[in-house]
């Protein structure tokens, strides 16, 4: 086996090697929302096109995540596309309205509203997001692997339940709390259609998965472990043999030993952990992260010692693939974006 | 010294010996702006003034403590204001817009703006909370600790660098990490009105005092020892003597043993941690929480099983003081509240 993936530059990429903490010549790196608004390019495109537009024509999205890859020379691509994309086929009328983001029109408000979503036997509906990852396999580099993704099962029910955005996610734990029978029932409807949205991808020409949990923070690791973490578990078991799942959530310092749980081969970490203490905490499991996003509105030498830091603390550790701890922010100057993975790499050359 | 105490029904109320970490009859509960928006009584005198207004007029900020107290039957009172006040004598112009919270007519941009802000000689301009607690100490009942506070210095310079609310906090730590200096000034100028401000207030009649580090999650552990702990600690070094601090923030599962470095005989703890564990990590301190604010939305059986499982994780070690690890939200039914305060007192009878 070694030797097959010897020969697939793919599967010997730095990134690919670090999903399986093999070593690596120097520390792959990407960032999470790589292809975004503080790009010029990305804005060009953007002003003619809807968001929703962007990720349902996959010429249009297969473009920026290329594009971005190649500005940035980073060691891995995210095709472009929405944490959410998967709640349509489901029944949920999704919409991103200007400023505000995400509104769901018909959200899932008690048990009773949960009976009216769709069980997702195909995710033919989801093809532009299949047709853009078979374009951008075909458009990247040989040894760029490319990451397809989803939201997770509890980022995904909050949208649904709280119908967007939300400070304190009252409806959703309310209805945990209290109906936790139609909780549950939700959650493992979401769980089987992601595992068949996040496989379709793979078969497509992903390399990697990655599943946001971007919302989870809010809980308490006793809720977390009653209701998420099983449904968590349920997708990632379900994802095709031999491909990393990489498991970020953001606020997550108390729940990382649950998520590690729950699955993944490679774990996120925002910038509130010490990257050292938590992987040794995790032990036995690659690790992602864990630069503050705001570190990029400094200037290129802050970037540069920041990243010294990191690598530092990950001292040469087989399995860290070095990102922010959450995505780029649309003002973010783009020159501190491209010193930041000049300076991973060249810091992290072994 | 220990027999004046019990001779002071002050001292010798069951917060303030969990303040010292000595033995209580009964666990002491109090709860985040416990005299707030949830509570019609509340709601009808908010109806005749301003936020702002209600903070001015002592008799009605008097008025709203006390009967919050009664009416909850809570072990302590906290005086009505706001974290903010302490900014108006340091120059900023503030106001409470409806649906937006506090809004900052001229906020510190960048270093230059900080030279503009005044160093708070007197605090006389701060009278109206001063003659609150005057009034609030009279209305008391005799064993009932009136609890003063403020924002601490962080969540201060945030809100004045920011100008308001914030998501990611960018213009705050784009000053920190550019503009160190102005950034340490500007926290030093914040830590010495606070001790002012604080040391008036236990002159009025507060038996201790909070801290209110509400925004501090948002910073890596690095950041925090850098840019934050040192004012902190100023603050809290200057606080009068055998008078209990409380220091509280949320989302700093990951500051709280630099939390502890900085000060404080109690240190809040917001839902995501485990109680057991954090307070066996922090030692010798005194502890608040930590109840999910939301649980409050569920009905009063729920609310009961979560009081028994935090006092059960606290086993009867004394210095805890049950709360809430953030604000009661405005939309809380106030009959949970209550259920929450006689459960707690019920379930921890020693």
């Amino acid at each position: 086996m070694s030797q097959k993936l010897e020969r697939d530059p793919l599967q010997d990429s730095p990134f690919m090697r670090a999903c399986r903490r093999e070593p690596v010549p120097y520390t792959p790196v990407w960032l999470m929302r790589q292809a975004g608004r503080y790009m010029k390019e990305y804005r060009e495109v953007r002003a003619r096109h809807t968001f929703l537009e962007m990720c349902k024509k996959p010429e249009v999205a297969s473009e920026v995540t290329v594009y971005a890859q190649e500005r940035l020379n980073v060691d891995a691509a995210i095709i472009f596309a929405d944490i959410l994309l998967i709640l349509e086929p489901m029944g949920i009328s999704l919409e991103f309205t200007k400023g505000e983001g995400p509104v769901i029109h018909n959200p899932v408000r008690e048990g009773r509203d949960v009976e009216r979503l769709r069980e997702v036997e195909s995710v033919d509906a989801l093809d532009f997001v299949m047709e853009a990852i078979r374009l951008t396999r075909r458009s990247l580099p040989s040894n760029i692997p490319l990451i397809g993704f989803s939201g997770a099962p509890f980022t995904l029910a909050s949208y649904m339940t709280e119908g967007g955005g939300s400070k304190n996610y009252v409806r959703t734990k309310r209805m945990m709390y209290l109906d936790a029978s139609a909780w549950h029932e939700m959650m493992s409807l979401i769980a089987r259609a992601l595992s068949k949205y996040l496989n379709a991808q793979i078969e497509a020409g992903a390399q990697a998965v990655q599943i946001f949990d971007s919302w989870v923070g809010c809980l308490s690791p006793a809720d977390y472990r009653q209701y998420v973490l099983p449904h968590t578990r349920e997708v990632i078991q379900n994802i095709k043999p031999n491909v990393p799942v990489i498991h970020f959530g953001t606020g997550t310092a108390t729940l990382l030993q649950l998520m590690k749980e729950a699955g993944g081969d490679v774990i996120g970490l925002d910038w509130r952990v010490e990257l050292d203490e938590e992987w040794e905490k995790l032990g036995d499991v690659a690790i992602m992260g864990n630069l503050d996003p705001i570190s990029l509105f400094a200037d290129a030498d802050f970037v540069r010692r920041q990243a010294k830091r990191i690598l530092e603390q990950a001292r040469g550790r087989p399995g860290h693939i070095f990102n922010l701890g959450h995505g780029i922010l649309p003002e973010t100057p783009v020159d501190n974006v491209v010193a930041l993975v000049e300076a991973v790499h060249e810091l992290s050359q072994r």
